[in-house]
């Protein structure tokens, strides 16, 4: 048989997700749905299929039917259940964050490359079609310079048990901003302000401020307390502007054609030099129109072309390190009182 | 005649604003519009007015049928002006910010309190119906506590010549925080980052955090660079949440019967605790009408009775001080790259 | 076994969706999908289950395990299909419209009353907590008198092969209607101008005026021509508004406390009448929350609930039938080039 | 003095704006405001004004400094006021509607063309930057047919004293239809329902159909009684298809590049035929930016410019006798109960 056999880890928040559009993807064979809750994983997959259910994962790891595993469980346990995936020879797809520190994400990396077994992070708005649009935009240097990025992450959220709102959000707005800035600009220092103001125990709100390479400014807004979900983010650009609104879908992505343009300063006296600078050209707004495409399926399709052409997936674990690098500068940033803390990333491939 | 006379001081972006609206307010008698330029002062009243044009402010000073002046002019005018102004005998309406400095404006307070004259900060947003119904919802009680504020104020704007984009917009932002905070809620620290990605020479966005006394966090977004224009302001309450949005004048103020509960923590084993802490209540929206009024109406309207009245206007020289020293502790901090700045502001009357 | 054996006909366009809520209703039992083309069929199912798929549609009137049919076949077909099921002593629930013309209606309806089985008719709207809160608003005497109705209803849809873009999209329209207004408020004539500016060879588009027992107008704008997908229906009442937006679920469902009242007029000379007429009151907005609950959900749980309790559903075949009567006088008001035509439902029961 | 003197006709609702205008229009010099009510004249004007105000119109029409009126009454009033206008020899400029009869809007336009006077009639929304770029877009061939017309223009209005919904506000829509169709599509017959579900003793809301000349539907919803406010028109084409917004001013103008191909029908057989005809190329959404610009003050300009040429103005007379046929078969359609009344309207110049 020549599909790839997968077992789903976690049937709770996500993991029916995975299940659902691992069914319908045809280079997969969904194998075993595992969660230590039979019942639970049972409800998951309904009264009707023949896909089956276990509490063990033992099962899964000895069954040679499986080929890969996609794992939906809390964050604390990615790192065990990724590890013994990985030592049992099985290719592993990991919810975000990878792991719950970048020490354990490079355990696995090395782990993954020593097995030649592809270790893929599910950075799922990677694979939306507005995502990868605005990629494509800011990378031809149809934007122009990058200006700023804000990024809107807030709804009324349920307060994580094992996770802050900075775990749980910002790894959506680190991997876009990872995933659609140019290979040469990229994050250097991060500064957070978190905030509890309802005694949770941990940050139900949070502003992060990320420092480019360049010198702009990428600010996010994670929040779980906002009655209102917004989900948007600008990136300002020197010859346009997009704009991702993901609660507006007839106009998910425009394209301002407004922006400040950059002027020789050399040649400008100081009165002229102010004038000069501003350039706001026609101020057409263009919305493109963007396939209707589950991301979750393209995620699905994604892990199977890389395990099945044995090469690195576009969300790789690399891409997970980059993003835990920056939720680990943040969390430091947040307990040092808004500190600015140096990121390293390494340059990407 | 018992009206008040009134001079106004400059014609350019702010100006026309006070001539219009002094010129509909029974209360006001205008006399006089000043400005150096005097084709541009005469532009503005247009051809078939009586009142006089001059740009000598001396004329406006000695002529004894000036009661007043509101002076519309570049910030770093308002001191000098507002002094001779109030060593003239003259009431005195000052755009904001008050002054260019915290030192000044106290300086002009003692002026003007030596003098017992009125000297009035335009604080706009203040006279807004929507801006004085939140004022109520907050301070009756009726929010709950004030959990977070998030308050975004971005468009493509100019840049201006003699402010950077904290000074221009931050003052309607702490205006309104100080205006609709209970009196024992007040800022306690501040940090900003600000950025000037076109090369401006002076900050064209900046992001903008403010702890209050009780731990809660506000954060402000001002932006001149945005090709969309956004006025938002989300105050989030224990027992319900305000959203304002003025470019939405249908709903341009909606209060959500939603919010998180603070739950007494001792009652409570630590599982329970979390479960029970969040209480999301009905979640129906409540869209109160608002008068159709302009606020600059109010404003004058406002001054006139302070002055007639000799009381303290709503939005007094205090007012202003207070967003002064806002303005200068956020200016600090950028300048230390992000460092917490305390500010103490003394008691609201 | 309790549960009811239910097998659904047609693979197409809406039987997936029969497919899948029966799956996942409790009450139900799925045992074929049927349709002409058995690898779409196969195609729906997924590789991954254990339910049935046939061609042959005496498979299923044989099968004693089949309780009931589902009916997602094109309309011209209804009739057959749900006479054969009766006639087997099957329940039926059948996609909108119930058959193609009044008279076969009446026939199914017949037929069913005698063999004592449910005959329900798939009007999904009406099973949205958004309507479900409108019947009740309009019902209880909480809007006032039924003023006016504005239903819009465009989309850049499908030309459909076997039906005009009114009987395509009205039926949702009028069931809607039919089932949020008083039971002594009904339709006595239609009108409509229909529209084929593309030579589709069927009306793509279509404004219907349907006159109520009251005096009141209700329109329908339904269009298979329009790129922006509008989905709104507004109600005028005498003491409040509704307006649902489908395609806002924020705010989907908005009650206006706005409206113009009826004054005793006998009390009045003509000049006060005009002036007291229009009363405005607060016009605040009022938004509820509303359950987020799939309505298709609610017909499969309504369908098993009027077979398990030997009742009739909430939309029976006398509301699919007298949706048919506002079909057959539109089509046939279009035929005559927009003249009205008299309608005469029974009064509900 | 070479610019034009002019009188504005009535300080009720429109007339203040045509004063604030003519203030404010270098060619035009404001000699009088004339209203019955002098006090109501002298409110509009202020108290700091050189124009002078009377209740006598000879006082006007016996002024020689005043070489043109505007008229702004009572519709009933309009034909006597700008008869005795033209008789007098003043150009002049008439609100919506020209007249309250065809038959006396003939005799204007037949006065002034006697005696070579300027007959203008306010139509304002011709004047818009939206509505001037739609006229652009659909007389160009850019949108290709038009294949349907759906106009919305509801609110809570007045319940006017001297004129129905129809002729309050239907003046707005035929005008721009007339304005931006091309010169070859013409209505041909007009269908009107109206109702009166208030007991106002006049229609508050009415639904228009116009079938134009190539068999193409337009729809007009005119409606006082609606607590939102709507003004929207969609222009649907065989190429692309318009949306205007008026209550959505950055998004105010979107050409959709979506739309319904006509395919030559000879070539394909019945299958393929219904297949191929629907084309949606690309479903980009292009936003136009608009210059700022007030209508009115384009209005203005347009009637100074006409006097100071000599020439025809945008819309003349002709335009407002083209649009009062329209209102008239409207009113009759209505009174006949909706049956559809043929109009003939010269072809455009």
């Amino acid at each position: 048989m020549s599909s790839i056999g997968l077992a789903v880890l976690g049937a709770g928040y996500w993991g029916p997700n995975l299940v659902r559009t691992a069914l319908a993807t045809p280079a997969l064979r969904l194998e075993w749905l595992c969660d230590l809750d039979e019942d639970r994983a049972r409800t998951v997959l309904g009264r009707y299929t023949t896909v089956r259910v276990t509490a063990s994962y033992d099962d899964v790891l000895n069954d040679p039917a499986v080929d890969a595993v996609a794992v939906a469980t809390p964050a604390a346990t990615h790192f065990d259940l990724a590890r013994a995936a990985l030592e049992a020879g099985k290719h592993v797809l990991v919810e975000k964050p990878l792991t719950s520190t970048v020490a354990d994400g490079e355990k696995l990396v090395a782990l993954a490359r020593a097995a030649g077994l592809v270790l893929m992070c599910d950075h799922t708005y990677c694979y939306t079609p507005a995502v990868q649009r605005i990629r494509e935009l800011v990378r031809s240097g149809e934007l122009g310079d990058v200006q700023f990025v804000d990024s809107i992450r807030v709804n009324l959220g349920l307060v994580q048990p094992d996770v802050d709102v900075l775990w749980d959000l910002a790894p959506h707005d680190f991997s876009i901003l990872d995933f659609v800035l140019p290979d040469d600009v990229v994050p250097v220092e991060v500064t957070a302000h978190c905030s509890d103001p309802v005694g949770a125990g941990r940050a139900c709100l949070a502003h992060l401020s990320v420092w480019l390479s360049t010198g702009a400014l990428a600010h996010m807004h994670v929040n779980w307390l906002s009655p209102i979900k917004v989900r948007t983010m600008v990136i300002g650009g020197s010859r346009r502007t997009i704009v991702l609104d993901d609660m507006n879908p007839p106009s998910r992505l425009a394209v301002h054609d407004r922006g400040v343009d950059r002027v020789p300063v050399g040649s400008l006296g100081p009165d002229e030099r102010r004038q000069t600078l501003i350039s706001y050209r026609t101020g057409d707004i263009w919305v493109p129109a963007l396939p209707e495409r589950e991301a979750l399926m393209a995620v699905m399709a994604e892990f199977a072309a890389a395990i099945g052409g044995g090469r690195t997936p576009l969300t790789d674990a690399e891409t997970g390190l980059r993003v835990l690098r920056l939720l680990e500068a943040a969390s430091r940033s947040a307990e040092l009182g808004g500190q600015g803390i140096p990121v390293t990333l390494a340059v990407k491939a």
